[in-house]
């Protein structure tokens, strides 16, 4: 995995980047889409492509379980699966374990879960986490971790620290794929010296890349925004940083303010399927009775292929309606704009104006939303 | 509306045509897919285009209650407001209103009935049902008419079909739209004095064009094939034969041997996102374990977007899983299945070998079914 910083902003720890995989060039600060279960929901990997997103994540928990990781591999591995050409990075599995699945135990060796989907009882080590997600043939794969909970005592987000960095040194022995990169993830919950101290054990291993992990899971914006302003400045500069499962358009313009390089997140995605549509002036739901009549697309100038071709009118009936169809146009126009907003601050970052543009960027928001 | 007739086969009542209508040229005999609340479920306008399709249907009752037809024409009507710009026929909304409501009463006037959606009272009759057409700007309309149900006593098959023909008769009067053509219904059950009576009362009207009504509503196969033969050679011969809402592979091919220029049906669409696909051979279920490891696309050769990119065992994956992706490209797959054997069809009918087609045609589905 080659990462090259391309230039650095003068004011702020925001830069613009570049990494390759074996799938291709990712220009950073990127926004990876989630494709849970080896897709997108509702779109297909030519409409990704199209919308510009080039590397998206893959859930190793889901797919373990559904369709199996071996069986993926048999099929060529989950890139040709589900057809898509771009980089993937998978996830540990961790996080999901424990939002999804029913525990059984958690100790040192790895955790012991029933799947969520038949009730079947499965163990995940850090090993196993490794061995999937090398089956999946990921171009990243992230180390298996505990999502720290919030709120939680220093001694529980301690121990589970400890734990993490642990499991870390035995993900990367166990790590056998040259073509896939092992991202280390640094946890440590909202307590700052315990982020260094993990940040400092995960740096010895000289991982390829790092994550910020269990950020946006309840804490207060503030508190988030304090990790994020200690740890993202400390993490190794030449190395791509990953904030783990955020977050709101706001949250990606502070993460990239403090140097995070890559971001994912449901948001785009699941909040289209329930009819929340993003703008540069907020957001809206499509659901809302005021746009029954309106001839308008969502945002006015907004170059995707739904607010090119549908009014907040049709989008509307077809969400009222329960349509197949409003799930996926409302999910390509959430892309676009995430994706638009990544392309819009490495552009920002390329010229040296990204405090500028982040100042826009606020300022858009607070402006009297006439277009709605 | 004009139809030509470009060529008829040597052997059979069938027959390779062409309409026009104000949204472009329509080959037949010709299937339409069907869009019943503004979307042909999953797909964009562009996806049908690309697939071929120049003529779909909507559905009067449907978009009468849900967003409304005066909506619609608000906003421009049918064609504008889903953004698609081939053809569209109506029904009459005749056929949802004896299946989906809650009947009130049938009388000469109408039909009065309880909203599927939300128990709204409503009444429909052969001058509303013309107006809605008309609101909705399709470029085909259907007369208002009873789907006579099966079985059914001859005496009821009887007065239905003679309140079809006064009905047709004031749909006619209340008739408008110059760019809109309106279809008379050929009723009777099974019945087929009744309906050479109907035919007969009908072809008086002088329609555009003329269609089969209730038929696939539960009779045995050689029922439908008797009245289809008996009834559709007889029909004014210069003029387009809708047989509505018909049907498998097969009876598109025997509707196409009896003089048939167009088709529509649920079932390639309904079909797909209940997992069964159509192949030259036959149907599979894709949800059957046997696919779980199947590298193959459905049908080896298949042109479709989803044949050419996805595996069996990826289509699988994502109809166990539940994904939005497998009803879209199930659906794609099953459309060019239906839109592509219409094509065939033409084809054959330019070269005088339509007889040879269907011979064929059967004896793909006699092979052994080595590709499944």
């Amino acid at each position: 995995m080659h990462f090259e910083i391309i230039c650095r902003d003068k004011e702020v720890a925001a830069r613009r980047g570049r990494f390759r995989t074996s799938h291709g060039v990712v220009e950073t600060p990127v926004f990876m889409p989630v494709g849970t279960q080896g897709t997108v929901k509702s779109l297909t990997p030519q409409e990704l492509e199209e919308l510009g997103a080039r590397i998206i994540l893959g859930n190793t928990y889901h797919l373990y379980l559904r369709p199996g990781a071996e069986r993926i591999a048999r099929l060529g591995g989950l890139h040709r699966f589900m057809g898509w050409r771009g980089s993937i990075l998978t996830d540990s599995g961790g996080f999901q374990v424990f939002s999804l699945a029913k525990i059984r135990t958690i100790d040192e060796e790895g955790v012991a879960f029933q799947s969520h989907i038949d009730g079947s009882r499965h163990v995940i080590t850090p090993e196993k986490s490794v061995q999937i997600q090398e089956a999946l043939g990921s171009d990243i794969a992230m180390c298996f971790d505990e999502c720290t909970p919030y709120p939680v005592t220093y001694e529980y987000a301690k121990a589970s620290m400890e734990r993490t960095v642990r499991w870390a040194r035995r993900c990367l022995e166990a790590h056998r794929r040259e073509d896939q990169a092992l991202f280390g993830i640094v946890q440590g919950g909202t307590f700052l010296d315990l982020r260094r101290a993990c940040l400092e054990e995960l740096a010895a291993l000289d991982l390829p890349g790092y994550a910020i992990g269990s950020l946006s899971v309840g804490e207060p914006k503030e508190e988030m925004l304090a990790v994020l302003e200690e740890v993202t400045p400390a993490l190794p500069a030449g190395k791509p940083r990953y904030l783990m499962g955020v977050g709101t358009p706001e949250d990606l313009v502070e993460g990239v303010r403090c140097g995070v390089d890559m971001f994912d997140c449901v948001m785009p995605t699941r909040n289209a399927r329930n009819g929340m549509l993003f703008t540069s002036w907020g957001s809206i739901q499509i659901k809302n009775a005021r746009y029954a009549d309106d001839p308008r697309p969502v945002e006015e100038g907004c170059g995707c292929t739904t607010c090119r071709n549908f009014s907040r009118a049709y989008l509307r009936h077809l969400f009222m309606a329960r349509e197949l169809l409003a799930y996926r146009l409302n999910t390509i126009h959430n892309l676009h704009y995430y994706l638009g907003l990544m392309a819009e601050m490495r552009e920002s970052l390329e010229k040296g104006a990204f405090s500028q543009w982040r100042r826009r960027f606020y300022a858009r928001r607070q402006e009297t939303r006439q277009e709605d």
